[in-house]
């Protein structure tokens, strides 16, 4: 990682000369890559998570929510999870290419949004044997373009980063990051043919991309296991090892999360935008001119989408916490925030669903439920992020944060919070019968204050702690009131 | 914006000190603000830009174009346009707010957000009465919740800026920032009191706070040239000046301009996602089971989805480039920036428009002629920030770019390439009947060939005039030639 960073700052440097004036170099339209990548990003999760709006928006029948979900379950939700990850996967192909790539040209730049557009088109929902090969297709065209920009690349060295710039063997980097790039789309060719065969199957080939670095990892150590070891090629790879503590930029991990989060709050209040803003001519015939009347009549649907609004924004709040104590974010740890986000995408469904039921129905009751699983998903993963990062606290945490950090407490009750509330309001619905929607979305609108109380009870229980059990150490505790001290806010709001 | 950069520097510099675990200063709270700010940059942009879906998706009748147009022209597009710049000037008191505060903690952070769920409510699209009172609703909560933004950091001076924690009269800082917040709500009360009774002067008002800098300017120079000169006061106001030249955190220019490119891009691909992508069961009626049959009958749909993604594509391209180039962002630049993006938030409409009609007719002529008009002021705008930067170059521009720079005949060229071929069409239509919407797509895809056409042409020019104008300076003409080496592939592909 810090290799990394001083690869970009050289990289940086170096734009500042070049756009100084200094001819020296002779390349002048080199850019530093920083704002494309944000672009790409931003854009690439917008597409992974509109893809959730065919979900959204089937139409769910009344009194029938129970089977309909279930054919939901079996069918759709399945492909929006599976297209989703398979996304993700192309945007991390991405990652490792501009991590190779530290600087860019015009020519590259076009490039570069050339892939972003096929990118786009993926977001065609693969429901039916058409989409699957649009969808493949994409992912074809995707790979060629990566090779193309690869080649060229390395066509002109500077444009590398230093690491490889440097090494003697630059073509044998080259082969492998080519066969590395090929292999998925080779796995989505084989999809495509397999589909006008047995149309499922190619769903579970599709599958198998998601995890293809994991399997080709289990068979290396199986065929290792049986056939002893191998030795290892003296210039060991740096770059595309797949090994699950392989770094990916934080950076990047960070601005695809806030693009996740920004446009699952933006597709909640799409609906409202476009339907609930009652007509002047309505109000007059409804409700005799009345908009106190008007607006209560649509006071549930406010209420559904604040709840769902607050929760969007305090799990990217969590989020934020998380990484910012983070200081290195590995393949494995972006796998599993790529879980969590998929359940943050599921959202909209679960808004759509728990708004458009009568009150006190049997159905009401299982999108609460529904909503429930998804939030507590959304939150699990995010608890296992920083398990795993607790694993490696040496190399992936700030020493804040780390077991017997004075943050540490607060971190972990942060991030069981979401957890622990979708659980207890799940068992809450199976034994109260008279658990509504507004009810469950104002309990979404009371969370923000958990947060606040939850930092003074830590704080609280802590200062205890330590009165009980080393009443002689004042500089501990002096250091707790100091904080105290500095949070009157806090004390006012709880 | 030295000193503004020193002071985010210092910023982190004590973060990252606080976050080592120095209980020096005692507030472990403490963090960057800059992830914060590109969350809410992200959710500002997405949510301006999707006020054009009302606009968008309004049925346009066949065989009535013309007066249908002229009819959303004076209704839709207008308060699309308004409401658009209203969430801009919200946008940009955020960035004078967080100019001025730049660390943040929990609490600023949850407020934050609060204050970010009130501007997503503002997508409500305005045009009726209970729309513009829930407009005025959000905007007057927005202020409030930035007030107390302001109160509790004032309070916490750690929080704020070095220059204003250094300063003696914080206290007069405090109410001058106050009463420039509370301007924008106070506006917002009279134009919803004033909706009740006369409907349509409400958007007056509102209008009148895009250019309330402005007018107060005006204001006072003529108060000025009546009165005499007035002494400024001894520690005269650094920030929210409101000088046109008032530098705003590029930056954060940057992302909001990205998220507005990248949710436009998704907005085209919404349609095809949703309703474009053939059935099984469809393909098998229609087509007789052929996959390429049922794919050509979708074809000029993909068509248009591509022209239209490589216009956005190529419009963030030009940005980008220009961007790279300047250095600081002033206030004027910032409102010619706004004025570009509100013409590409219209892309969509032009999107629907060039593919709704019967190929042909002289509607789709009118439709290509919308495009073209979009087009052209979105590029005009771009070439506008160009040459007010141009007016100030030695403060806002890499010398690499200023007049008589290496680069500054390419970008001119760049920034000029799409007006030209805007107007160039919006003629084409004019002169010939047979022009259609797929050629205008075929157009659209051909632009990116352009630019790199472009660069070689301006080059071989620049090389031809010295070789004219100053054959005997051979070092000029070697500079040249090795550029040239060094892009091969431009020469390839061209």
């Amino acid at each position: 990682m810090e290799k990394k960073g001083r690869a970009r700052q050289a990289g940086s440097g170096s734009l500042m000369e070049s756009l100084g004036g200094s001819d020296r170099e002779g390349h002048s339209g080199t850019q530093s890559s920083h704002r494309l990548l944000a672009y790409s990003d931003a854009l690439i999760s917008i597409i992974a998570t509109v893809m959730i709006l065919p979900v959204a928006h089937t139409k769910v029948e009344d009194n029938e929510l129970r089977e309909s979900v279930q054919l939901l379950l079996s069918t759709k939700i399945c492909v929006y999870l599976m297209t989703f990850l398979i996304v993700t996967v192309a945007w991390a192909a991405h990652i490792r290419l501009f991590q190779v790539i530290v600087r860019i040209d015009d020519c590259l730049a076009l490039l570069n949004l050339v892939s972003i557009s096929q990118f786009s088109l993926m977001a065609t929902f693969p429901e039916n044997i058409l989409g699957i090969l649009l969808f493949c297709g994409c992912v074809m065209v995707i790979g060629v373009i990566q090779s193309v920009i690869v080649l060229y690349a390395f066509s002109q060295p500077f444009l590398l980063s230093e690491q490889i710039q440097m090494s003697e063997n630059r073509t044998f980097y080259k082969h492998h990051i080519l066969k590395v790039i090929m292999r998925v789309p080779l796995m989505c060719f084989l999809a495509s043919i397999v589909s006008f065969v047995v149309f499922q199957l190619s769903y579970v080939l599709l599958a198998i991309i998601i995890f293809l670095p994991y399997i080709s990892r289990c068979v290396e150590w199986c065929h290792k296991k049986v056939m002893g070891p191998v030795e290892e090629s003296p210039d060991s790879v740096l770059f595309y090892t797949y090994l699950p503590n392989e770094p990916l930029s934080k950076e990047r991990v960070e601005a695809f999360s806030d693009g996740v989060y920004a446009i699952v709050a933006t597709l909640l209040i799409l609906d409202i935008c476009e339907d609930n803003v009652p007509d002047v001519a309505v109000v007059q015939q409804r409700f005799g001119g009345s908009l106190v009347a008007a607006l209560q009549d649509y006071g549930p649907e406010y209420l559904a989408y604040f709840g769902s609004f607050v929760t969007v924004g305090l799990l990217w709040f969590v989020h934020h916490s998380l990484f910012l104590h983070v200081t290195k974010a590995t393949r494995f740890m972006s796998l599993l925030n790529t879980f969590s986000l998929a359940f943050v995408g599921g959202l909209p469904l679960a808004y759509q669903l728990t708004h458009e039921f009568p009150r006190n129905s049997q159905n009401e009751l299982e999108a609460i439920q529904i909503s429930c699983v998804i939030i507590f998903f959304a939150g699990i993963f995010q608890l296992a992020i920083w398990v795993v990062a607790l694993y490696n606290e040496q190399e992936t945490l700030h020493p804040y944060v780390r077991y017997g950090g004075r943050e540490h407490v607060f971190m972990l009750a942060k991030l069981a919070l979401y957890p622990c509330v979708a659980l207890g309001t799940f068992f809450l619905t199976c034994i109260l019968s008279k658990f509504s929607a507004p009810i469950f979305h104002l309990m979404e609108i009371t969370v923000p204050f958990a947060f606040l109380v939850l930092r003074l009870l830590v704080r609280v229980g802590l200062a205890l702690i330590r009165l009980i059990f080393c009443p002689d150490r004042p500089d501990l505790r002096s250091v707790v009131d100091d904080d105290e001290s500095t949070v009157p806010f806090n004390a006012l709001v709880t």
